[in-house]
């Protein structure tokens, strides 16, 4: 008897964490919208709320983070089967632009800023690395939930994030060498060439395969073939992405992409994935969320550092990505930087990795920690302003998520 | 470098066996679709083929066999979606003498063959009670397949599975508190009380509940109110059946059942659901294919007791079922037989919880693990025969899935 209970509480525990983040999520994301704000940053704060910091309710694990991840590669899985490649093609060189710039001048005030307080060189270079990478995931959520991903700077912010990661792929890695007393210019080509390859390969090769066996898809016997081809390849080139180097989003973002015409249209699909979104999303909200110790900001200084640090990496990555699409009206510029402003899990990668390289001391970690949770923050209300003329264009409403339900039970009910 | 390449490829891994164990399951449910076998068989098979057993290329982790329970609760979830209370209700007395009769006859069956061959008293007790618990996602999956979860057959299985799952737990209880020297009565009645309670409360309660607040429900500002609110009641309520000790699928059959009638006609909100179910159940099956370790059948006792285990729990639940549905049809009595026969997991977890106590030796452990596996395995065809005349009935043709999708191609594309 008291086994029996043992067995089944040890293994409730678990489901009880799962609903605990669940429903908070949903409670704040709920809370969010009522005050007009949006939803992510609730979510994001229900992690900090429930997480180690606070209540203390749940603690991140390698199944939570295995879930979160899961979530942003379906999340990113979801958008790439709304951008079809040319979408992104078409905006190639100006999204290259907006790239590099966004990744040089953050570096740079990133470098400075280490140095000029107590960094070490390669500490420096660690923290110019973390302040490198966009998380788009973040970006994406707001404006997929906006519907407004298919504008033209929603394009140029998706095709800059790809770009981005592997530029940010590169300069981890050779910083990452740095630490180690040397750099592996060879080790480091090759990689980045392969990065290089297998984007271009899966963009430019993968539409066209996915649309031409189309119909055979369609013969398949099995129960909803194009939401199970879409689980597979989604799975398999977020793992071959990993395994050549850039980040699992990258390949789950080409996946979509490769289906994006193929599937066009067929809502059923579209919603199926968009459960499993809606349902593994809130754990990589609240993961970020419960990363961030606030026990570490004891220390006024840190608290001075971290604050200067979120500051620096805002402001770098706004005026960086707003330049590289210069050229096009001001609102677009600011569009495009805003939406670029989000760091989220990868910085807390790259601090992660300097921390267990013994390359950043604990200060510098809960810097990056801070800026990474607080650029995530921050940037979802600015998008919300910055695209806001342009959902009213689209003549939709706040609610039309609701509305189409009501729809459907008109339609259906 | 070598260590961001080593941190990526780790995490890479997890990736690699959801990855295998996705594509390994719809490739094998497509191949027994072809051979108009259920799609099921394909995906445990799927699991001995690339497990421990065999190929070796996947492994029985924590985080599978997480998100496994995961997959089999979404399954209950939808199911219970398609199941209103009356509907149950209404055939609850039947349901009741399904379940006792099925229970009874196995058990005793069970007792008397592991007596027979070399078993102790506990240890034939433990043998007993690991025949009695029927698995219902198998038969669940089988008869959603065909879109037969309407008639009256499944109904009175479902609810025999609800209430088999309480019997169960009481008799496992017992059989535990058995090997521990001496019954805790009081305890005993206090958790069977609970579960019933539980039971009952939720079933009467929760869809009067859910019918009266829908309509709130639907002015939630969160996008997709109804999905989320599922996602949490789904969760919320397999974590509370597994505090009062029975299984975490009648939670979660309880939850869909409490919202069937509120989001009746919500084709969105069954979609996103059907989507977290058709990525997660492949995990389920796949997991219980690879528990089956093909080496402990090398010695040819071990192969003998198991194929006469497996024949008497087939042969004892489908008479102690059938005979519980006298007064029905022939081919009713039959169609409950066959519904209740899988074991699958349930077995497996009573023969692990045997084994920790140090009551059951390796080769019963084995037994039984044959015996679930094989269960499952062996209903899946005959639960396809015993109903297909049903289906011919509804006109829906076997791929009607399909079918649906190319009509919606038609309609939207």
């Amino acid at each position: 008897m008291p086994v029996v209970l043992a067995a089944s509480v040890e293994h409730a525990s678990v489901f009880l964490s799962l609903f605990i983040i669940l429903a908070a999520a949903k409670v704040m994301a709920e809370v969010f919208e009522r005050l007009r704000q949006p939803a992510v940053v609730g979510e994001i704060l229900a992690g900090v709320v429930i997480g180690p910091s606070l209540l203390g309710w749940v603690h991140p694990s390698d199944l939570i983070s295995v879930l979160a991840e899961v979530g942003v590669i379906f999340l990113l899985f979801n958008v790439g089967l709304e951008t079809k490649p040319q979408d992104i093609f078409r905006v190639g060189m100006r999204a290259f632009a907006v790239a590099v710039l966004g990744v040089i001048l953050p570096f740079i005030a990133g470098y400075l800023i280490a140095i000029w307080w107590d960094g070490s060189f390669v500490e420096a270079m660690f923290i110019g690395a973390a302040l490198v990478a966009t998380s788009v995931g973040i970006t994406a959520r707001v404006l997929g939930s906006m519907s407004l991903l298919d504008l033209e700077t929603s394009r140029i912010i998706l095709g800059a994030a790809v770009i981005d990661d592997i530029l940010g792929l590169i300069i981890l890695s050779m910083v990452s060498s740095l630490s180690g007393g040397s750099v592996d210019y060879f080790g480091l080509a090759k990689t980045a060439g392969l990065a290089v390859l297998f984007t271009v390969f899966v963009a430019v090769v993968g539409a066209k395969l996915m649309t031409r066996i189309a119909p055979r898809i369609n013969g398949l016997r099995i129960g909803q073939p194009f939401f199970n081809l879409g689980l597979i390849l989604c799975l398999g080139l977020s793992f071959a992405a990993m395994y050549v180097g850039v980040a699992a989003i990258i390949g789950a973002f080409l996946a979509g992409m490769a289906l994006a015409e193929a599937t066009e249209g067929n809502q059923k699909m579209h919603r199926m994935t968009s459960g499993v979104t809606e349902f593994l999303v809130p754990f990589f909200l609240v993961n970020i969320g419960m990363q961030l110790d606030l026990h570490v900001f004891g220390e006024a200084s840190v608290v001075v550092l971290a604050i200067l640090t979120t500051v620096i990496a805002v402001i770098t990555k706004f005026i960086g990505c707003g330049l590289g699409a210069w050229g096009m009206s001001r609102r677009d510029m600011a569009q495009i930087g805003v939406g670029m402003v989000p760091r989220g899990e990868v910085g807390i990668v790259v601090a992660q990795i300097g921390l267990g390289l013994g390359a950043i001391k604990p200060h510098f970690f809960a810097t990056v920690l801070f800026m990474a949770v607080a650029t995530t923050l921050i940037a979802p209300p600015f998008i919300k302003i910055f695209f806001a003329e342009d959902k009213d264009k689209d003549g939709k409403p706040d609610e039309f998520e609701e509305h189409d339900i009501s729809d459907e039970f008109a339609r259906l009910g």
